[in-house]
């Protein structure tokens, strides 16, 4: 018999996070913030989705932070979603009904225009999540919550009234799926960006002249790979004021998963030992 | 008759940034958010300080966002400021009259080991800013709030009970001093690094061939300066997915203001036009 395929994302159900469906998962579970990579590094669960970016308001500092930790787990693909935001009531809730209008206040602000135009007079109203919006409007006769269509299967009693009521509709947030290890094996399909070989890597100065840490250029010219992604958080302990670490994906134009791109990268990482600097891979898809 | 020098800075009265006092201005507004490089901008104001990275939580998302814009002023200087945070209430109340201690998240956050052990009992009230929770415990006979000691000069009737209640004591935040124009005279003292000269550079990729931008390291390659620190925002107004602008802040380890060094940053930034991207001089400290 096979064990159960865990999956753990951003919870509650409903959020979109949840949306990331690894299709072969068997069981997939929500976890509060920065616990999906604690639940993965841990082996509570074989995989996570975490976002790692939206296109509108960049990267998921929350994310990132958590990837600062050692044993984190391993990237092993990317999904891109389309925040297409909906609007629910409970069924038999009319347009005309509603009063009041619930969400998370980054999709209240997302729909800002919508909102003006259909509903001028309706009070906003703030929850911790999307999914938490919906929850809340179950029941009532005068409310309707602003979240993903994805509430309405998780959530008994909720129908959608609009959809795709964004303003702006280039709004996509990018999710990492983590593997508990390099080597765990995740159930098809993976997740690879057509065409594109990727990985990403830490980089944290540890010069023995604390006053005189490598500046990031010198360790990506130690690198020599193309860099297409390059973020900067605080150093979890850092001796010295206002230290870094840097994440850095490379995206490579051609799936070659070979041992010879690899060892490429494994090279890479030691040229940048060389010149100062902690570097650990992260992530390869 | 003098003009007096108008410098805003993120309000209310009594946050952090307004105890970054640019001692000779005549005149320091308190305005929302982003709106202080606006009325910088503007001219409405002839400076601003603008917080520009916290060491333990990082660079200020909203201050990059407000740099993407076009005409936003001229950084001249930084401070970095240590994070104090008092525990203030009305005059009289006494310690163990507390019963609820107000303040903004991160504050309660960053005290969350005092307020343990001296206050384990006490309720705790978010409020959307450390200033916004001195103002509202003025007249309180219980209540006591988690903010900076400047509070207690914004505030008639509040004094300190406890200095220096953090967790960790090195928080420090870094501002940057804004100018209305590059040319605009800001009033002593200055606010370079000792033994430092910087400068802060915007680029963002506008290649012809949408689909294969410039990478941030050519980018880096052909502007060949120290870069000390490097931060990614999302385009302001992309034509593609995930296209972004990088924030270069380049440190030279001299006080070297001479018209050598700026006619090198500006033959760096031509340099990088030719690669393909958008470049911006904003600020030379």
């Amino acid at each position: 018999m096979h064990e159960p395929f865990v999956v753990v994302f951003l919870g509650p159900l409903g959020t979109y996070s949840h949306q990331v469906n690894l299709p072969a998962s068997n069981q997939l579970l929500p976890v509060a913030d920065a616990r999906v990579s604690d639940a993965v590094a841990s082996r509570a669960a074989h995989a996570g989705v975490i976002p790692q970016e939206n296109s509108i308001f960049g990267s998921v500092a929350e994310t990132y932070d958590a990837l600062r930790k050692p044993n984190v787990g391993f990237v092993q693909g990317e999904v891109v979603l389309k925040v297409q935001h909906c609007l629910l009531a409970p069924r038999g809730v009319k347009r005309d009904d509603i009063r009041c209008i619930k969400s998370h206040e980054q999709a209240l602000g997302q729909c800002r225009g919508f909102l003006a135009q259909y509903f001028p007079a309706a009070s906003l109203e703030k929850m911790p999540s999307t999914a938490a919006a919906a929850k809340a409007v179950l029941g009532s006769c005068d409310s309707a919550a602003i979240c993903s269509s994805i509430c309405t299967t998780v959530f008994d009693g909720l129908e959608i009234l609009y959809e795709g009521i964004q303003d702006q509709d280039s709004n996509y947030t990018r999710f990492y799926i983590l593997s508990a290890t390099r080597n765990t094996t995740l159930p098809p399909p993976t997740y690879p960006i057509p065409g594109q070989t990727r990985c990403l890597i830490r980089l944290s100065s540890v010069s023995n002249d604390a006053s005189r840490p490598p500046l990031i250029m010198q360790l990506l010219a130690a690198l020599a790979l193309p860099v297409s992604r390059l973020d900067r958080r605080p150093q979890l302990e850092s001796t010295q004021l206002f230290q870094d670490v840097y994440f850095v994906e490379v995206a490579r134009e051609d799936t070659d998963h070979s041992e010879r791109w690899i060892l490429g990268i494994e090279r890479a990482i030691e040229n940048v030992r060389t010149v100062g600097s902690e570097a650990e891979l992260l992530g390869i898809w």
